[in-house]
């Protein structure tokens, strides 16, 4: 048996036998770290630590001369390491499934990943689970945990897995071993006790690594998530090395539920969804419509200010559009249905996508052809015997023949028509054209989730026409243009992900030569901006590489907003040229971008952010003026005209009821100041001045006030997020998680 | 034969003979009169001035007592009469048709109305007619008019008048006969010469009258507008009273040619249509998109200080909720076709549309279900023998379970859905929401006409919700709001129709007492205002009276632009409910409104209006600097960023050329003001202001030149239109009609 060379994070290397693993490299260096190893990371992948290397050596390149360096990289991963969180509760999924299947009968076994915050397993099984069994359920798992048993992997030929699986009983893991596991010899599995499970891996050395466990939830969910599929029972649990850390996430998921943009929405009347609009389909009701209206309107200043021209393009496009993009059929599962203009459309359109899918028989495609002509139409070429794609080809010529529209997935297509709609020369790059254009995509039901997931987002679109020189320059432009957005509205907490190509894939567009200086003009702009990056080769389109703004919110969690995306596709799609100096056709580059990504996730993400205590620039009412009895509404009226013609958003709460509630209300309502305004005011004409957060200010005149919220407005202020949000909201006085 | 009793314009009552005519009561007057008389307008209809009075008395109402004042109304019109001009063109048309049938073999004649400028006669011919038969055609015309044969009118039983098109050869008259007439008995013919046509009339009293005529163009056209019918050729000309006036229209023609919106949207960047986006889809090219937004933000800055609250909702809703608003199926003709969630849609929409129509047999039946069955659809309940009703109820509800969406005709029922997000109290009424809604309508593509036309259209939409009681304060905010919006853009000519009910028919929703208060409150508002108004009674929607604005431009053509719409309907139909100050639930009165109707007529027309060339605050390019040589590139950039930065839109021309070629392209690209810089403005940081209009205005400092412009786009300033419109864009030098 070979010996195999192991380079560690320190740039040592060691040598070692190849039935040697991980957890052995950690002994040699000291049995403390072999305690506390949790998994290995051997070249970017991560692997138990109980396999031997040899296994993880990447197949050798018969065609590659032997060099000194085809050393293993190694890194022992601790529960220090955020990628060994992954691994235990992925193990800690093994567990919760162990314990069901003591506890329950007949449970097949579908899946078991983790999540971003935990892990969930899908089971089949009669008995209906409610949280009603966690109890037992944990009691269980906690029994496994401390008998410290083993994750222990091995792994069979194909039949034998197969066979194993139907010793088990596991019916779904059959199917998967039958038909979700493409060409793959082998099969790896799992081994806890009695517990034996089809799994990938990797897993803790063993269950007493898992020093904190919780479940969370329990919900519908459907076999390989096929809505016509076998109903399932998903169990969500998180787990942690630390039960002090359980205890934050706890207190984190319980803040999050308080956030809920859901809740908040609907309890600050900013959003509304309607079963008889539609579901995913947002109503912005006032309230949050100004707060879009806002953000509209400065990022449209900017861009103004920046060399972007504003379009606005169509909601609709004929499908013969998409089909030039790539857009049809590539992606019409996540697509609304085209509209027909003629009506054997919808029926035509069915027929063609059976063909290609190759389930229509001669009986179903002659019943197809009688149908069509009861609607009027008779298609003299179409062929029963020919090939399919001749057949789907005279449906095509009669589908184009006739009219069809799609409701548009996306802005691009638009924007190049709009490119192609005037001549265009070298002069007049970069050409950057922006929209707030809303697009709309079918998302599964069960995916949709307030303003986060939609159905219709609108977003804040724009396509840079560039040569490849100005790539560089435009890439850096956009970069700042997003950090200026993002900080803006108080997120200065993030990260850029940049997705680069494969190197060894021949799946892009575009010259090798355009892309080599393209990403590295990217890698150069991000390192030049000081701000913190990574790079993920592969991760790219095949049209280009991109990268993705990852924000971290107050409570710590991250999201993916702003993006940049090269694009070497549409141009040539599209057969967009400009003139260049040469006064010869060139191809232009595109680069899409957003900063805000779309109105609708990131109005919901800011409402979590906030608590939906806005930042006094983006309240959709600023101040709020408060007589202290009817003696001084006159007045009140006076002073919010006053506000108001300064620019305010001011309202007057004329109700007839006591000051302190009308504060209560102000503040439950989340407005940002509050004017009281007593004869002592009224007099003098002056405010008492309210902050929500800091309370009274005292009195001052109506100007020094117009002149501090003028200027906070002006700053774009934004003050403490955590004290800011939910102080004032919840009565409950639980200690806030500060993230 | 009983007496008839006639009163004129001045009050005075005569008695005449029942055979006597409205050319004899002319006579009674003076032989000048009986002259010059072109028609007569008895009770409110336009009628041959040689038919009977008898004739033309309303049958008598036998359950109404004989009362002194069944006296006909009678004015005889004369060529000084609008309403006269329509007649003499319509007499033109059967010239027209006439000297077509002279000169043309095998002419069957379809009809031949008026229209806004002059008329049109289809005919149906072997050989095609062009521009280059105008001259033969109109001379054979000229022949006619200087027999000055009279127009004769006759009227026959259906029967007769049948025979008499068979033995004429007309088949399209007979055509019409048969089938488009309804139950009426008899029908008229008119004869002039030899030239007999099935018509109701009325006409000149003959040839003779028409003092100048002039052919116009030549296009194709459908037999009743069907696109499958029988394709025609459509003739146009017009024709006046006087030849003065037919050079003032073709001069008026011509300058609306050169103003056509469709030509200068091009040359000037402001729009594009694309057949691979689709017909009617307007895309904004950033010039145009510059005059919208500008618009957009005017006009929003207006509705947020008028108390409206902007709102945002999708461009797609479920069918069923424009069931429940009544725009579906009703409207479906001029929709485009439902967005089908399930495979079968299409066919199952088609098969319900086909049973509505009873046009489907019981083999096309079993065949469409064989096609359903192939598509995985089964209806169970749904039985051929059963009534039309039953089997177009199963497949609704079949639709209704699977998802069917609408791309949106109007925005209301989605503001009625925001109306019901949340619960609303008397407190919040008026609750005025506004959104800048795209909506898509499935205009016939013959109908379709640049951005005058078109089929998606963004409307400046706003519905207001309140009570009975606030619909004239409402109104007349609408009105003054309406008013400031059409002066800001220097439209200051202009009058309103007020549409109201017929007060004989019970086609309304909405009680009597509302509808009588609310037409009261509209007619008061409008008298109050001092508007030029009409009244059209019967014109009013089943829903509610409306009033639209009327404005013409600066050639003398009439828009109607902003609407506002009073409506009973919807509330009921969404069961919208606000509670009172009684606590109990009541219904609210809606108003739509819209001051610029859609931004792409808005725009469209006001290209016409302006021939592009914007005033100040609309201008895309306000002001352009143009260095005088290299020398002061460095000043032009500096004096530019102060423009800029003062929130001016300037550019730079930095081009190597002379400023002479500089100043011909800005005045040429309609920019409203240029500043030329060189060695003497640089160093006393001064500019060469030149007005687009009025050349030169010497040297100023920057800083007067921005307090001058700056002004003028705070004040909207609208200059000279008919000076400012083409004198720079056509170097043709024509003479310009000033309308």
């Amino acid at each position: 048996m070979s010996q195999v060379s192991v380079q560690l994070p320190d740039g040592s290397v060691q040598q070692h036998p190849g039935s040697a693993t991980p957890m052995d490299v950690a002994k040699g260096i000291s049995e403390g770290l072999a305690r506390a190893v949790v998994a290995a990371q051997i070249d970017g992948h991560i692997v138990d630590a109980f396999r031997p290397l040899e296994d993880l050596k990447p197949a050798a390149d018969p065609t590659a001369a032997e060099t000194a360096d085809d050393s293993l990289s190694l890194q022992l991963l601790t529960s220090r390491d955020a990628a060994a969180l992954a691994v235990l509760r992925h193990s800690a999924a093994h567990v919760m499934a162990r314990a069901v299947m003591r506890l329950f009968k007949g449970v097949s076994l579908a899946f078991g990943p983790t999540t971003d915050g935990g892990f969930y397993y899908d089971f089949d099984l009669p008995e209906k689970i409610s949280e009603d069994d966690f109890p037992k359920i944990e009691a269980e798992m906690k029994k496994i945990i401390k008998a410290k048993e083993p994750f222990e992997r091995f792994s069979l030929q194909r039949d034998k897995a197969l066979q194993l699986c139907e010793e088990m009983g596991q019916d779904l893991k059959v199917e998967h071993i039958q038909t979700g596991l493409g060409d793959q010899d082998a099969v790896s599995f799992y081994r806890q006790g009695e517990f034996v499970d089809l799994c990938r891996g990797p897993h803790i050395p063993h269950a007493g690594m898992i020093k904190a466990i919780k479940l969370l939830s329990v919900a519908g969910a459907y076999w390989k998530g096929d809505a016509k599929g076998r109903q399932l029972q998903r169990l969500y649990g998180t787990a942690f090395f630390d039960k002090k850390e359980l205890k934050a996430h706890l207190e984190l998921l319980e803040e999050a539920r308080r956030r809920d943009h859901r809740v908040l929405g609907k309890k600050h009347g900013l959003f509304a969804f309607n079963p008889e609009v539609g579901p995913g389909l947002c109503l912005w009701l006032p309230r949050g419509a100004r707060v879009r209206t806002l953000l509209e309107d400065f990022l449209r200043g900017e861009l103004l200010q920046r060399g972007y021209d504003p379009v606005y393009s169509p909601h609709i496009g004929r499908v013969e559009m998409y089909e030039t993009s790539g857009h049809f059929p590539y992606y019409r599962d996540s697509q609304f249905s085209p509209l027909f203009g003629a009506e054997a459309g919808g029926l035509l359109d069915a027929w063609s996508q059976r063909l290609e899918a190759g389930t229509l028989d001669r009986d179903g495609e002659d019943k197809l052809m009688a149908a069509a002509e009861v609607l009027g139409v008779t298609l003299p070429d179409y062929k029963p015997s020919a090939s399919p794609e001749d057949r789907r080809g005279v449906l095509h010529r009669w589908q184009t023949e006739n009219e069809r529209y799609l409701v548009k997935p996306m802005n691009c297509p638009h924007h190049c028509q709009i490119f192609k709609a005037q001549p265009r020369s070298y002069r007049q790059l970069p050409l950057r054209l922006f929209e707030f254009g809303t697009v709309y995509r079918h998302e599964q039901t069960g995916e949709l989730n307030g303003m986060l997931r939609v159905r219709g987002l609108t977003q804040d679109d724009a396509h840079i026409f560039c040569t490849a020189d100005q790539v560089e320059h435009e890439f850096r432009a956009t970069i700042e243009l997003t950090k200026f957005v993002l900080e803006s509205v108080g997120l200065s907490d993030y990260r850029v992900q940049l997705s680069l190509r494969d190197p060894d894939s021949d799946k892009y567009v575009g010259s090798e030569a355009n892309w080599d200086r393209a990403e590295g003009a990217l890698r150069g702009v991000l390192e030049e901006s000081g701000l913190s990056f990574n790079e993920q080769p592969g991760e790219a389109a095949f049209y280009g590489p991109k990268a993705d703004f990852m924000v971290r919110d107050c409570i710590g969690r991250s999201w993916q907003l702003g993006t940049v995306q090269l694009d070497y596709n549409l141009p040539e799609r599209f057969k967009l040229e400009y003139a260049g100096a040469d006064n010869v056709g060139h191809r232009p580059v595109m680069i899409h971008r957003a900063p805000f990504g779309s109105l609708e996730r990131f109005v919901g993400m800011l409402i979590e952010h906030f608590a939906a205590a806005f930042p006094l620039w983006l309240a959709p009412e600023q101040i709020r003026v408060l007589p202290l009895s009817e003696k001084t509404t006159d007045y009140a009226v006076a002073v919010t005209k006053q506000l108001s013609d300064a620019g305010l958003r001011a309202t007057t709460d004329l109700r007839n009821s006591k000051v302190q509630a009308k504060i209560r209300d102000a503040q439950l309502e989340l407005v940002p100041y509050m004017a009281v305004v007593g004869p002592k005011e009224s007099e003098s004409n002056q405010l008492a001045l309210r902050d929500r957060i800091d309370g009274d200010l005292g009195s001052m005149p109506v100007a020094e006030a117009v002149a501090k919220l003028t200027k906070e407005v002006a700053d774009r202020t934004v003050r403490t997020v955590v004290k800011n949000a939910l102080m004032e909201t919840e009565s409950s006085g639980e200690e806030m998680f500060a993230g």
